[in-house]
């Protein structure tokens, strides 16, 4: 073996969901340490960096890139601010690994990509749920043909926000608010994993049951429909707490359903159905997160794509747009397809 | 008590659902009996009169409604013809329990309503599932506020059309074939029931994937809103083996999940899940049929309405059409709402 590199992380975005979820999940990479922190708030950003033991805090995005212990950035602030940072990011020289929805629009999506191409570093999306053991246990039974020619699917991704994370998903439609943009991308990205199909036109629509507000949606049902025929529905919503989750593939010749299984923990169970009977197919789960940074971390060394990539993030984005637009209009939306 | 008074009932069509469920329905009444049977084929209907010990057999329409013995009719031919035959028997003074969807046009229908108003005759939909005891548990915890106030629901009734009933339903668009007014009229009025609610617009879309034929879906995936602002997602098709059934409706308080519910049978369960926990509801089984046309024949008798009125077959047909329109047209369709 030859000697360990090792890679500076910094985190762009002093969040809830780095301090739960990817501080650990970087450092359990061999070679990997978080080293740096950026929050708009210095006093943030130390308390933040004091609390996960991370070297260096700054109190701008900037300051970050110009730390020359960071190598790969990983960027966690409102949507709004996804953009701008990427492309900061790109020209500095550091890997990305962004949160979804990527950006607010199209456009500024494509530029991200761009950017982090024209530069030579990869760039990623960190759509966890296609980590998950459940859900690559789906693609491979729906992929190998187990039930068959795959006609339908349902994505339930009804849950209850947590109080704690109740700040911008409800009130900031100029920080990409909403359940569309929060989690109508994740149903897509996943769908999109298992099926390997692309959806192409959608329709649906949404709802504000008095949780969100300034013209927010905290629900919406939807319906896509893939390049390989099959429709799929969607229920997305912050406003239930008792709906469970789950995701579900029905073939000509069977049925696949995952239980429990949009959530970003590792666990959940797959049952298959078909003219044999029903059985509950073994899973071995793992950490969402550990690897998806693993695969990335490979990436960073040549060693194939992340598990999610940038484009998949446009695709992720596209579709969510399209379900938007549909809710919007009350017309079927068409998926944009931008050359990638 | 008073003397008992005997009623007879004629079939208008030599049906397959009449043999299964119906004539052992209305033989359960006391003081009912069938007692003829009229098809378009003079053979199938001596054919199937003497297989269900029914005395008289016609060719006709006609012939079967100047039979003074035929108190009632039962109508299940093929559902371009409903129209004709409701004006008939309202014409010839008889009441008139028919199959869904009540015609293939909201006209039709309104006509078929009015001429019975007019001649003084019950008419009612036969519209099942409401008289499951599953159905009627879960509008009782909705309307006793179990979950809150209800903000989705969902209806899985993605089956396999079985081989003896893949005649007319998959090729006759002019028999008002497809799946759109054989189930999706179900899952509109058993919603109706449940919510206590009126759906205003549907949006959706619908697939052929090759059991079907010209022009006729025999699969759609649609969304509904509701005047008390529930959205309700629906999954119907002919053409998947192994996807179960059930009928869920998720509030801001808990959850109902009804489990292999979109059935002839008296089967299936309810479970509740709220802060408390999930806990199995008890319900008790009964023949749906039989309590259907119980209610029916109550109301002959001027004691309540038949569990499922004309109006309401006209709006599960609304319903339907709405569905159909905005799957055809790409864009969402409100659910006409005749006066009535």
């Amino acid at each position: 073996m030859g000697e360990l590199k090792q890679r500076g992380w910094g985190l762009i975005g002093a969040s809830t969901i780095a301090a739960e979820h990817m501080v650990g999940a970087i450092r359990a990479q061999r070679g990997h340490d978080v080293v740096a922190v950026a929050s708009s708030s210095a006093e943030r950003a130390g308390a933040y960096a004091g609390r996960h033991a991370i070297a260096a805090a700054y109190d701008s995005v900037a300051a970050l890139l110009a730390d020359p212990a960071v190598d790969a950035v990983y960027i966690s602030t409102t949507n709004e601010l996804h953009h701008a940072q990427v492309l900061a990011a790109a020209a500095a020289g550091k890997h990305v690994l962004c949160e979804k929805p990527l950006a607010l629009n199209l456009d500024d999506a494509l530029a991200m990509v761009k950017a982090c191409r024209d530069a030579g570093v990869v760039m990623a999306t960190n759509h966890h749920l296609r980590n998950a053991a459940t859900h690559r246990k789906m693609r491979e039974l729906v992929q190998g043909g187990a039930i068959g020619k795959p006609l339908f699917a349902r994505v339930f991704h009804a849950v209850y926000l947590p109080p704690h994370l109740q700040g911008w998903r409800l009130d900031k439609p100029g920080a990409g608010g909403g359940v569309l943009l929060d989690i109508t991308v994740h149903d897509a990205d996943t769908l999109r994993f298992i099926l390997g199909a692309e959806p192409v036109e959608a329709t649906g629509m949404s709802q504000t049951a008095g949780l969100a507000h300034e013209g927010l949606e905290d629900g919406v049902m939807a319906v896509l429909r893939f390049d390989n025929g099959v429709l799929a529905q969607l229920h997305d919503a912050f406003t239930v707490r008792h709906a469970g989750t789950g995701l579900e593939i029905h073939g000509e010749l069977g049925s696949i359903v995952g239980r429990n299984v949009m959530t970003q923990r590792p666990v959940g169970e797959v049952l298959l159905r078909t003219g044999d009977g029903e059985v509950n197919v073994p899973v071995e789960h793992e950490n969402l997160y550990v690897r998806g940074v693993a695969a990335f971390c490979a990436a960073i060394d040549g060693n194939g794509p992340p598990a999610a990539t940038a484009e998949d993030g446009v695709r992720s984005l596209a579709t969510a747009l399209a379900v938007l637009e549909a809710c919007r209009t009350a017309a079927t939306a068409r998926v944009a397809r931008p050359a990638l």
